[in-house]
């Protein structure tokens, strides 16, 4: 793999990524002329014993902007410039224009509950160049390259020692308020592990004192085929029996690896075979783009290792059926119980019967 | 308050509450004839610690069902019945016809996890007669009945030895999912008390036994102005400055109180004067049908006092500003830290703006 570190005329960084030596000679373009300042902060929420960010700049951030203006495509023009530069390159990553979280935030306003300033990161990860290629299209090597690129993101954010947790993800599609159609993807670092990552961590922890071993890796391999999408000599994907949204899909290595950058050549080569899959599956389903939120889950910054924890992708498709989207009321958003219309049993059954043809 | 109890002919129970004596002499309808026996299961997420409630049979329930057919109007004609009689009555409640949990859940099957029958309830509010009418066109008065309607509700769930929490809850609006547009709210009654809850419920007793009291009277009372939308002498409206949604709002009575059951008749006078005003703000802020997603919190059904919680809603309204919608993606959804793009400071100000006129 081969990066070159470009800095953009407003102060934000871009690294370009490939399998190629890189030689991108064009400056660094970005929209926006001036530098940004963005100082977002954290206010602590005392009743349910989490930090909320605050960004209010965010809200006059790009929108679905006409098809003629993609930020995330290579620059054509020097006039209009967009946020990557032309030249021969896989993957681009750069600074968020518009960040809920910011290395440089600092000097919190005083509120009437604690606050802090939200000194994360947030980047955007692009993931190629063509505006009509989707995860699902990108040839294997190309995912490979990907685990490649955010293992590598991860080693940038783990230098900082205040960083806890750097999450991949990927919103995908109008349903679940993308704001850009040009392939990616998301890459945020938090100040602190997020409620989420750190109650799984707690339940592996649990696991491992109680049965030694790791919870996901056990999980999977109890996977008799009822649910499962793929199953490879490294990698497994499956709709999990707990599935908390119709056609959940977790995607995972076979053996213990905590993060991308612990994922052997032979690893990141099935897990790219078990994502594609996945993604092949949810494309033909309808036959149509199918959106999702997509999380990568991995150990914690603390200078600990983790053997307990498991890095894997869970997809959050937003439909419950072909014309329905299932919505989060009540019992899932206000008491954290999710109730499910269709069982995860019917939802795999469907998804098994949708062919995906891999290159070879 | 009375109250008047009948028997759908699918076995399901219907209640009818009124200010003056009941006497509504129709039979109790259902659009359906044949006992339902819904059978919804429990399943142990052992990733995150929580139950996830499946109930397969929920998929085909009635959507948006023409204007022509309202099942929670009143039934005029005996050969279209609807949810509730024709008659003098005020509020009814009803046994929900696609219920996620239901009391006589049995027979859990086997999973990959652990499994228990969903031996909840979820019973369906209509808090009026009126199709058009809305929880802000209520009178005080009524409004008055609907907490002590809640209280009678919870109580008889409190009958229930494994009944371990109750949440009234409303979901307002097409862009949160509502399947009926018919003034109305639910109730669900778990057989454990649900993450959220549970969660909050730890930082109060924490609150409690650092500093004694209750952290959200404690909260209430620091409330300054800057978000105070309402202060009563025994009840206060307010977007707390850890929103986590634009336009987010709490309403609680001022004093200790755990549950609607330990309401005084001045704090259900006051409480509802609160509520009416953040309903007729939400109304006037974009003149137009305002939807949002209202929980009510209380005290855990486990036989043992909770001075440290408090009675309280929270408002989540799914805009954020006048044409966008603020989605739930990567960093709420997988992390669980809220991103907003607003502050609480900012919306509170547009809210204290709208006038809200109650009647004396």
């Amino acid at each position: 793999m081969y990066v070159q570190d470009l800095c953009k005329p407003d102060g934000r960084a871009l690294s370009l990524y490939s399998r190629r030596p890189l030689a991108v000679s064009a400056p660094a373009p970005s929209p926006c002329a001036e530098p940004q300042h963005a100082n977002p902060h954290l206010r602590w929420h005392p009743l349910r014993g989490e930090w909320v960010a605050y960004a209010a700049y965010r809200q006059d951030r790009t929108y679905l902007p006409p098809a003629q203006y993609n930020p995330l495509a290579a620059t054509r023009d020097p006039a209009h410039p967009t946020e990557v530069p032309a030249g021969d390159y896989d993957i681009a990553v750069f600074d968020n224009l518009f960040p809920t979280l910011a290395l440089a935030a600092h000097d919190a306003p005083p509120s009437r509950v604690p606050t802090a300033p939200a000194d994360g990161h947030c980047e955007v990860l692009v993931y190629a160049q063509d505006p009509h290629a989707a995860l699902a299209t990108l040839a294997l090597s190309h995912i490979e390259l990907l685990f490649e690129v955010w293992a590598e993101r991860t080693a940038r954010m783990a230098r900082k020692p205040h960083i806890r947790y750097v999450m991949p993800f990927e919103n995908r599609g109008a349903e679940v308020g993308v704001t850009l159609h040009h392939p990616h993807g998301q890459i945020y670092a938090y100040p602190f592990v997020p409620p989420i990552p750190q109650r799984m961590l707690a339940q592996e922890r649990a696991f491992n004192i109680r049965h030694g071993g790791n919870l996901l890796v056990d999980m999977a391999a109890r996977e008799d085929g009822a649910r499962t999408l793929y199953r490879g000599a490294e990698a497994v994907a499956f709709v999990p029996a707990c599935a908390r949204y119709p056609y959940e899909v977790w995607v995972t290595p076979t053996a213990p690896v905590a993060s991308f950058a612990a994922l052997t050549a032979s690893q990141r080569r099935d897990l790219a075979r078990a994502l594609k899959t996945v993604l092949l599956k949810y494309e033909g389903l309808w036959q149509r783009p199918f959106p999702y939120l997509l999380a990568w889950y991995q150990s914690p910054l603390d200078g600990i290792a983790h053997p307990e924890t498991q890095l894997h992708a869970q997809f959050y498709p937003p439909y419950r059926s072909r014309e329905r989207l299932k919505y989060l009321a009540g019992t899932e958003l206000a008491a954290g119980m999710f109730a499910m219309d269709v069982l995860p049993e019917e939802t795999a059954r469907q998804l098994q019967q949708v062919a995906a043809v891999l290159e070879p």
